[in-house]
Parts: structure tokens; sequence; C-alpha cells
């Protein structure tokens, strides 16, 4: 397994990978690994023949006051599991290869896709995600790139960004993927004491509820989102952010369930921002 | 020559020649073509192998009340044109295939290199030309693609966009194509009276003044500008929008000229607004 710092050497082995005629997937972390980016490494090692891991703590999609400095951040660890999971190159430049001095354009998405859920909470992050994922794209060229569910509206405004600008490389979102006790992985949950620990999984108990509810017959987002609440704020020091049910494609708000819904909760527990969601599946 | 209207029949011929080995030359326009668009398809010709000429007009670089309605466009003759100067294929996607229903996502170059000059009374408008220009990129996959030195300030922008974020095509600024009398090629030309044309002249001959001066020792921005104004301002139909002494890499204002000085004039005449430039060296 190779470690490339250099951007013109990551774009170097790609271009020999491509002349090989081997296809690449890319699966771009911001590091302190967990089960959920291993789960993106196997499904880009099952589906292309060059598995890129990228390492990147992204300041610009960081805003005022977020934990930019205190991100969780560990390489050596980062390099064992990646080699164990079958990682063959990893992409780790440094915050001046990616934005030098002088440092002047940026990928912005408009409209409600970017203003809502996180978008509402966080002005600035989602310019900084699709910035730095395009420029992820043109320096490994990756031929499908691997995304967490966890970060559904992510997943959402980067389909959105390469349909919109025609990029080559193909979108892959694979589910959540959720520790024992049902805590969706996250490098935040680093960030957790035992007794928050316990609070944050107010989050996915409130979606457990709302599916068991939509199971049920239950259509009215009202409703759910009154359900859920109750759960989550069981957690004396949970303050919620947001809940919501959007359409999981276009993320429109709904009243009333229909086809797909993604069900999504934000909400910091302690000092932690914590986001979870479900998409449940409901008849007209 | 074929004419290709669909994004991914475009992609597709661009992946087929990648594959026979074959480099690709883009030259993108908005039609109407004049000498100066046929000067950057022979430099295509000249360094690859196969040359895309891209004809769009770009609504999205337009802002309110400016000329996108009007915007000169005839199709039969551009073809014409672009088969005898050796164009292999034309793109010539219409607006909803380029910004379908729902499209969200735009370049954004920030600072002051998309403020000054043209970027003062046309806000928005570089926003409208990297996210096209960056559309086009990833359509095409060019190698090399050709821009005019007489829109400058759009080439210094795009260089930037290229290189924040990492694209993988180099730009070739090909110089200034002038007609017989002296004005700059441009397909606004063809908005001009006979009489408007002759008070046009006033840009070139503002720039030769400013050359001869700077030749004859001056160093003094303020003192060319004022030269300029006074030739421009001989047209009675004349509105002078800016006359600019700029560094020619950073387009940072300059008082005094040193190294290479980008000198940048837009005006109005009747009610064509027409830009031209020159750049200058002199010593420390």
């Amino acid at each position: 397994m190779r470690i490339i710092t250099n951007i013109d050497d990551m774009k170097a082995y790609s271009r020999e990978a491509k002349s090989q005629g081997k296809s690449i997937g890319l699966v771009p972390t911001m590091g302190f690994l967990h089960e959920g980016h291993m789960s993106l490494v196997r499904a880009a090692g099952e589906e292309c023949d060059v598995v890129v891991l990228s390492i990147f703590v992204n300041p610009v999609q960081f805003g005022p006051g977020e934990d930019y400095e205190k991100y969780p951040r560990d390489m050596e660890r980062d390099k064992k599991i990646a080699e164990e999971t079958g990682v063959d190159h990893i992409f780790a430049p440094g915050v001046d290869e990616m934005y030098p001095d002088g440092y002047a354009t940026y990928i912005e998405p408009e409209g409600h896709m970017a203003s809502i859920l996180c978008g509402k909470s966080r002005p600035g992050h989602f310019k900084g995600v699709d910035t730095v994922v395009a420029k992820l794209f043109n320096i490994v060229s990756p031929d499908k790139s691997y995304f967490g569910q966890k970060d559904a509206q992510q997943a959402v405004i980067i389909r959105q960004m390469v349909k919109d600008l025609n990029m080559n490389t193909e979108i892959r979102v694979m589910p959540i993927v959720r520790e024992d006790d049902g805590l969706a992985a996250s490098s935040r949950n680093a960030y957790l004491t035992g007794d928050e620990r316990r609070q944050a999984l107010g989050l996915y108990r409130s979606l457990k509820e709302a599916e068991r509810l939509v199971s049920g017959g239950e259509r009215s987002a009202g409703k759910l989102k009154k359900e859920m609440e109750k759960i989550l704020l069981e957690g004396k020091d949970v303050r919620v952010d947001y809940i919501e049910a959007v359409d999981a494609r276009t993320l429109k708000e709904v009243d009333l369930l229909k086809g797909e819904t993604l069900i999504a909760v934000a909400a910091v527990v302690g000092n932690t921002k914590l986001i979870d969601n479900t998409v449940v599946r409901s008849g007209s």
C-alpha cells in the first residue's frame, strides 16, 4: 500500500492504472476510520481493480466555531486499518497542497437541497464538501466513488453535482453501518462520554420508532416528528437540531409520507453533533 | 465533420478518440464564428489529433438586461466556417441539455480576480463562464483547451479554476485577432452601425497610445488611463465602462507599471459593449 501526499503523484498513479485498463474506486474520508468507511472500501474492492482511500480533514467544510481543530486524527491507526481492509493507495495531502495561497474557486450547490437539514445550521458546509470532492475526482479520476448513506444529504448533493457538471464518475451510496448498540458509526462518536453515548442512542431509537409507526400505517410527518422528539428529549444533554421527513430523492419536505421518504435527525449530545437517518417506503 | 447535440454522444466520441490514443483540442465558443475563433481552431489543429468546437450561447453568463436573446446566432454559417477551418466535431447542445430542470450546481470564482474589470459591471458573469466551461471540460475531456486573449480576464479566471480544481486540461491562450482597421474580432461587432464602428476604433487607438507611452518610458498607470480616456471620449456615442492597468497574472491593480501589465478597456458604443486589451512589459 502506497501513501501519496502529492497531487501530481496521485494523478500519475491514476493515469498509470487507467493506461493498464484498471478501474479505480475512490473512498473519500476525513480519516479516523471506522466500520462505515471499511464497508465502503470493501464495496470498492469488490467492484474496482484499484482502491484509493483519501484522508483529508477539509477545512473548507467546517464553519467558524465547528470542530475542525479538534476533529480526531490518527494516521498510523488509519494506515493499519486501510492496509488490512484492502486499500491500494492512501491519498493524504496536506492543506497547503489542496488549498495553496491564492486559492479562489468554489463549487456552490444552490437551492433548497443545500439549505435544508444540515444546510440550515451549517451554511457553507456543502460548498466545502462539493469543492473538495470535485478536486478529489479530478485528482484520482475514479470510475466509481463511494459514500455512506449516514450522510444522506451529502450523497444527494454530490449526485446532483456529478449530474449537473457532467462529471465522469459513478456515485455509489452504501448503507449505514451501526455499532453493536445501534449507534451509527461516526468518527465523532469518539467525542462521547459513556453517559452521552447512552443518551445518543435516542437518535437510533427515535428512527426505529418512526419505522415502526410507518409500518403500522402512520403517514403524517408531523406525528412522526412529535414521537421522535419525545424519545430524543429523554436524554437530558440532548439538544435537537432538526427532525425532518423529506422526499428521499429531492429532499423536499413532506407532510404526508408517500413513496421513499428520508427521515433524518440531527442532535447535539453534550458538545457533539450527531446525525442519523432512515429511508421508509409507503404507498400513496 | 459531425454535429453532436447530445452530451452522452459527445462523451462517447471523446472516449472513442482517447481509446485510440488521440489527443483532443477543445475550442469553446458561443458561435457566430469570426477570425478570432478560427485562429483557436487552427492552433488546436496543429497541436491535437481531434478538434472539437463547441457552440453554446450560455444563458448563465448573461445578466438581466444583457444581450442573451439578441446575441447573434447563425448555425449554418458556423458549420461551413468550422468545416473549412478543420473542425472534426461541433458540439452544439441545447439549453435544456446543458441546464435541465432542477439544475443546481455552480462554480464560483471568488476574490478580486472575478470582481474587478468586467466583474464589476457584470456580477455573476464569471460564475456562468466557469460553470459552463467546467461542464464542457467534463463532457469533452480535452487534452488542451483554447481561449482568446481578447477575453483576458476570462482566461486568467479559467486558468485559476483549472489549477484550483485540479482539472486535467491544459489552457492555451491565443493572441487577439484584429480586423483590418484594428478593431478586435468579436461576434458583437455585428451590432455596430458604420458610424459606431468608426467610434469603436477608439478602443484600439487608446491601447496603441498606451503602448507608445510605455515604450517612451511612462510608468504611471494614472497618466496612461487619462490619455486613453481622452481618445475614447472623442467618440460621441462612447461611454467608458473601465480603463484599468493590472498585473497580467494576478489582475491586481497597479499604480506604477512593472513587469507584465494588462491594460484593459471596456466601453459601450451606442448599445454595444466592447472590450479590448494589450499586455505591455516594463522594467521595475
